[in-house]
């Protein structure tokens, strides 16, 4: 079939055994897999054969272990975790071609620091590297970095959007061409060519330069998930690609419009940011036979696993009858999540245990159980409704989880003209159809040089 | 031979291509070597293949752009690099049993962050991650992280103890089989074997737990180059191997009985503390011919770059005579490389063109220049002597004067009966005999159990 003019961009979220709060448990699963490098790369082979855009770690900088009824942690894996940027650089070696999507949080974190991983991790992995950018909210995380409490949202925001302008400066310290390495003469750079940065804002003061060369995409890929009001602005000034959260159509196609209609501002084309909301997508050749393969995860969340996974959004309701209503949140301040949450039992008149059991795959994301081409018709609908760029699959556990998608969710998109039979290109901006950005600071010395 | 009862550790200081100014110019580096991973797959390699201890990588959070006469910054190649960790990790994957040793500074880092990192690349490598534990003395790199200037040497040493004791504290949230994994029962880990750090110090409150489980060393190996009184301190605490410089024996000696007699006061055996001198060792089939290997670089040294490698330390000299004497120092607090070079010009009688060519190999380290036999001898004199249990060995260039070694020396060695004919274990704790630490918490508990 002659392709699509647009192509549907896939990325996986590869977190520890999978999405599903009981994917540890699945029988087919290694139940360590967490800390497993061979688990892993595994899953990131997975992703190359399904042609993947990228591979995407997700990250906390710290484990949750209050809000949550007793006796709920120790029956999750959500406790212990490669660090990003360490399992992506081992996984480079294993890859060729899938992009690799760290997640580094802005809030705890130098800008010099992850400035210097991600445009490492890029020269490591010949161009394939991606930052999520992200703010820590919880208290748990603030106690490891000397805080009682996770800064105000304002304040973390305004970091974050101060942190990632001084990163990509810092990523524009030197010109591509600036290396000579000529051994005659003795010059190793142009002098001309090295930018120092000079950066001194409200949050930071960095002088620069890089002790990295300008990457193989001229500038990782930078990611964000930004669901508030300042989250989106942030991703429409600065973001390649937002991870999006929505149940229905409408919610996506509102977002969609909303981020992209932001970007004109920061004179930038609407095409220029994909946006990719998550998928739980469950295939199997008949409905049945992928209820089937789901049922056998929901049968396995006990309720104080449940009841844990809604403590975070929606604080502990194990005091509340599980089949009574959801209560209303005792934050004041009510986190994106939770207001997904309180939407589907609204939409769906749920129980505590029916929300429990509803979020115990997708957390909140869109997921759809059924044929090959019922999954396709999902996503197609979704694509070609101005509601996604592509998806981020959430694999309910992994590896089998993500294999059942590249064995039969690709082909049916591969059928009709909406996704890659092969790897066009080298780098993740190649996959994605986002240009290297402009050296800033080069365009800023010619200009001046020509006054 | 029969095996000697002491056997010598070698590790290889594996920066950028090389440790000699001019060796990137080398008629057979590659130019660009820096920012080449394959470069520094061939440099791991050929350690692994050597049965070497460890590849130990030197770090900076920033370059050196000021206090150097202008026009010599351009003309070297200490500019640009793979970040430390993310680079290491991407080697655990070409490699198989050399141990993998990253620079870290505690100044301008958060110990969370440190612990996690490390961890993570234990579990990637299967036992064989370091950390070189460093303070951060530059101005240039202060700059980076919001100051005008580097912490006092007080505050910066004080801070790193701290860091430290919040790692190893963070390094035990895990006991060894906290992990039951059991899918029937549901049951993840053992609540009773996560332990909380709560550290609350001076430079650190830190609660914990660490979300990265503990490590296949138990820890990995802790590494310093502590020169002065506050760092032999903290490496007799808290050291597994000690990278030194010296110049000559009784220097060496010295330090040796320094550093081991400390450690008695923290119940710690001498022997659980490997002491691993720099040595730069250029052998050849004859003293000729090695000293034709090495005059190749030193006829590459020109004047600026001489004083620009002397600059860090004793300030720009190109407004004096450079065939004169080499002015005392400007700085009241002289660091300890400036005081090993004004000791090498005050032995020689060294003019500042003298002390550059001198210094542009091993930057003070010890260098040795001659046949395979006279390196072993020189390497089994300090060894017997009490003066190194093993050597850091600072190759000229990349990787042809590391491959030399692994060659030529360590045949020598090994028919002395000095050196491994294999690895005898997998882990970098196995190659040092260092055993992996107590879990200190796991005790605290057992002890507060029983009483």
């Amino acid at each position: 079939m002659t392709p699509h003019p647009r192509q549907i961009r896939l990325g996986v979220s590869m977190i520890g055994m999978g999405y599903h709060l009981a994917a540890w448990r699945h029988p087919e699963a290694s139940a360590g897999g967490n800390m497993e490098l061979a688990h892993f790369v595994r899953v990131a082979q997975a992703a190359e054969r399904g042609l993947f855009d990228m591979a995407f770690l997700a990250d906390g900088v710290g484990i949750r272990f209050h809000d949550e009824p007793p006796g709920a942690l120790c029956r999750t894996s959500k406790n212990v975790q490669f660090e990003p940027l360490t399992l992506l650089s081992a996984l480079a070696m294993v890859t060729e071609r899938v992009g690799l999507v760290a997640t580094a949080s802005t809030t705890y974190n130098e800008p010099y620091h992850v400035a210097r991983k991600f445009a490492s991790l890029d020269h490591l992995s010949g161009g394939r590297a991606g930052w999520n950018v992200v703010t820590s909210v919880t208290n748990m995380e603030a106690a490891n970095f000397n805080l009682d409490a996770a800064p105000s949202y304002a304040s973390r925001y305004e970091r974050a959007a101060e942190f990632v302008e001084v990163v990509r400066g810092l990523w524009d310290s030197w010109e591509d061409d600036a290396f000579i390495r000529d051994k005659a003469s003795g010059i190793n750079f142009d002098q001309a060519k090295l930018h120092v940065l000079n950066h001194k804002g409200k949050h930071f003061s960095v002088r620069g330069p890089l002790n990295v060369a300008r990457t193989p995409q001229g500038a990782p890929v930078i990611v964000q998930a930004g669901a508030s009001d300042e989250g989106r602005e942030l991703a429409a000034a600065t973001a390649d690609v937002v991870y999006a959260a929505a149940q229905t159509l409408e919610e996506a196609r509102a977002y969609y419009a909303s981020v992209k209609g932001r970007m004109a501002r920061y004179g930038r084309e609407p095409d220029a940011l994909k946006i990719m909301p998550g998928i739980m997508a469950i295939p199997g050749a008949t409905r049945q036979v992928a209820q089937d393969r789901y049922d056998i995860l929901q049968e396995l969340v006990e309720p104080i696993v449940g009841l844990g996974a809604l403590a975070g959004s929606l604080g502990d309701l194990s005091g509340f009858d599980l089949d009574g209503p959801v209560p209303p949140p005792v934050s004041q301040r009510m986190l994106s999540r939770a207001k997904i949450f309180l939407g589907m039992a609204e939409r769906g008149g749920l129980s505590i245990r029916q929300l429990y059991l509803a979020i115990a795959g997708g957390n909140g994301h869109r997921m759809v159980i059924g044929t090959p081409a019922d999954i396709a018709d999902a996503m197609e609908e979704w694509f070609l409704g101005e509601a996604a760029d592509g998806f981020n699959i959430l694999p309910p556990w992994l590896p089998g989880g993500l294999e059942d998608v590249v064995d039969q969710v690709v082909p049916e998109l591969q059928r009709r003209g909406l996704y890659r039979t092969a790897y066009a290109g080298r780098t993740l901006r190649d996959h994605l159809g986002i240009a290297p950005p402009d050296n800033r600071r080069a365009v800023l010395a010619t200009l001046q040089a020509a006054k």
